[in-house]
């Protein structure tokens, strides 16, 4: 469903491995990239440990303030593994096995294997919806704007392409890079004055090094309306037509 | 200068193309690392866009919270470079060009090469000291328990090594990783009971994929303790010896 307000999204990394730095974080960027291409925006991202208070806190925060929120981590069968407690706890809602998650459990596991462990990957908040995935069977889960997903990323993406179809989209973000052949030190100031004369485009300038020319800069204009963009691009692509004439024109002169 | 008192940090990652998933963020995990080898505890990292009330308000709640919060991202020379004057305003103080900072840009830029947009990035907030780097001249800078580094991982990693040995620091986290050779719904209860009799430690699973033996699992052991570390792997080495024989015996009698 594509709406033209704009949908907003946070994600909530949820994780002591990712705070400690054994485990780097592959998710944010996914998601980040997933939720632009089909049309939403992505505001803030937050992690915290495997804390119950952290995790409530930080959710009831993000999910009063944006369309979705976007949980990783914390659904395994391990006692570190405190995200639907912590669901359930925000939402004030029950949480209990539930009889749809331990089926999908029991197409794995039998008899014994299906141990108390594994059984607390079917404890799911009263009134969620399941959010199943292809790679493991353990489900994530989707409360009210809050849509729960595993941290290996693999398992997360997997869900995410079953959610994905189902959320509701802005108008996409349209994207163009340019690439200066400047130093951004360079064309700073006259980026800002094309950036103010084009108010409705998001104009970011990104400095990389480039092997042949050293430093180089690429700037990105971003807008939902195709001709504001192309008006903003060509009046990116004129300015630096500019700073390079004048800057040829400083070297021959020196 | 290390405390028994635990130190903690924070991170806040400023910039939209964290968040529309153009750059894929490499200083989270760095940071992470970095402060849990030297005896600080990472508790939160959060990501904002490029916007001044957004940087300003996570910042305050962030650096009443933590000894130190560490910001990436948003010191260069263009327009939605706001980090400064965004700490400078939560922090209430005046924002100028910095005579220490200009020495420091001059030493690069010359002439007309010191631009107004080079200039821009000699703007330090009062009262702040400055972070030099040998990568890029343009310093970062230190003001209260706030770190304001580049968002360019090779500056960023140069701005941290001139930090760190500044830092408070705390008794440091040590830890040890055990491979279980089990799928962690095989020890997940158990854990839970090794867990709970080592209130002290921490203790976290971590699934993996094993080329050989397939899904498995790597339990890591967390304490500022030697001895309570010590005491804690060993019961996790044993529970999972038992683990062990209890399934080897279940597969002979099937």
């Amino acid at each position: 469903m594509t709406s033209d307000q704009s949908v907003t999204a946070a994600i909530l990394v949820i994780g002591d491995e990712i705070l400690s730095g054994r485990t780097k974080d592959k998710n944010i960027g996914y998601i980040a990239e997933y939720l632009t291409a089909i049309g939403v925006d992505l505001k803030e991202v937050r992690v915290v440990p495997d804390v119950g208070d952290e995790i409530v806190t930080a959710l009831n925060a993000l999910r009063h303030r944006y369309t979705y929120v976007f949980t990783t981590g914390g659904i395994g069968p391990t006692h570190d593994d405190i995200t639907a407690d912590s669901v359930a706890k925000a939402f004030g809602v029950s949480i209990d096995y539930d009889p749809r998650a331990v089926e999908l459990l029991k197409q794995r596991f039998q008899g014994p294997e299906l141990n108390e462990a594994r059984m607390r990957m079917t404890r799911i908040p009263a009134g969620a919806d399941l959010v199943t995935n292809k790679v493991s069977l353990a489900p994530g889960f989707w409360i009210g704007n809050v849509i729960v997903m595993a941290g290996v990323p693999t398992i997360m993406q997997a869900m995410l392409d079953e959610v994905g179809p189902k959320l509701k989209t802005g108008r996409k973000m349209l994207s163009e890079s340019v690439r200066a052949d400047l130093k951004e030190g360079d064309i700073g100031t006259e980026l800002g004055i094309v950036a103010l004369a084009h108010p409705e485009v998001s104009i970011g300038s990104y400095p990389f090094f480039d092997d042949k020319l050293g430093p180089n800069t690429n700037v990105v204009v971003r807008a939902r309306d195709a001709d504001k963009l192309a008006a903003a691009k060509a009046a990116v692509e004129d300015m630096l037509a500019k700073v390079r004439t004048k800057l040829a024109a400083g070297q021959e002169t020196k």
